[in-house]
């Protein structure tokens, strides 16, 4: 069976949201499952010097713009919410909670959580917000929240996210494939070229 | 007549090259021309607080294999040359002076460059090695010497970067399009769909 594909992606990121759109379909046409990893790429920037787009004046503007083209090339609707960037770590810790107890559960809230953010304009930084959301979810709010405020899951994140730095994860979306690193929701063709003919 | 493409590119970026070998004949099937403009994107960068990618140590091992898999995807030779990147001020003062004379010459000046550097491991920053592909070009080298030492051809060059930062250009390749801006070798689908069906 062909080796599963890791998705690296982070909360806040819009072109991790994009792709978390289109990467199942992609991986399950070609027969393959996706692993899904949530990192935080802020502490990865800050753990290597590299700053975020949204950081450098001269290339914010065009990032904006560069979001929701990419969104629309897509087919993927996308509103960048008012409050932006804002801290998701919160909803990491529920992600591993749920990956530890069931990984496909833990890619359904993911993909609640970005669909609530970026399409709907959700603050998943907001405490009552978010306990919304995993009330939506079919959470216990409470119980939720007492896992994001839990040092072992918080500890936990931490972990993955180190892992990730050492493996090589220095943005989101990544894709490791067959244990080729490919960085970014634009390297769609490329992956799927990949996953066609292999090894290119 | 629809609009003339602003491509910018720098002689030192491998992902300008790879566009460089698909920009023209795109624009033509969309019965556009090209407008070739030089820039050192390092200057960009200095005065905008950017990095390279490859002075992040984290970020240098991935861009030099994403660039020759970017190259592989696009059907061109690419090997990154021993000593890079280098400075390529000189080159692109000669492209300036042939450019104020006639664009498509210049244009094809950069091709004969960005070739013989990304696809045969010339030195652009080597004195003698430019001299070299000036006379292959049909120049006189003691004349191309003596343009880009030339404190006007120095200042076109400078004039040129500088129009390009206030026009938001950030990096290269870079993409001008009926006033939509495109950042990156890896914008090329979004590019055609906007030259096939307009803006979207």
């Amino acid at each position: 069976m062909p080796a599963s594909i890791d998705f690296y992606f982070d909360f806040s990121s819009p072109y991790s949201y994009i792709a978390s759109e289109w990467i199942e379909a992609l991986a399950a046409r070609h027969g393959r499952t996706v692993h899904w990893k949530a990192i935080l790429v802020g502490a990865t920037f800050q753990a290597t010097g590299l700053k975020s787009p949204l950081d450098h004046p001269i290339k914010r503007e065009y990032s904006l713009h560069d979001f929701e083209r990419s969104a629309r090339f897509a087919g993927v609707p996308l509103k960048i919410p008012n409050k932006f960037p804002v801290p998701t770590q919160n909803a990491a810790r529920v992600f591993w909670w749920l990956h530890d107890k069931e990984p496909a559960t833990a890619s359904h809230w993911a993909r609640h959580c970005l669909r609530a953010c970026f399409a709907r304009g959700a603050d998943l930084s907001d405490v009552s917000a978010l306990q919304g959301l995993a009330a939506e979810f079919g959470l216990d709010p409470a119980q939720a929240q007492a896992v994001w405020t839990d040092p072992a899951w918080k500890a936990r994140l931490k972990a993955v996210n180190d892992a990730a730095i050492t493996a090589g994860v220095f943005g989101a979306p990544f894709f490791v494939i067959d244990n080729e690193p490919f960085w970014g929701n634009d390297r769609r063709p490329q992956i799927e070229r990949w996953l066609e003919k292999g090894p290119f």
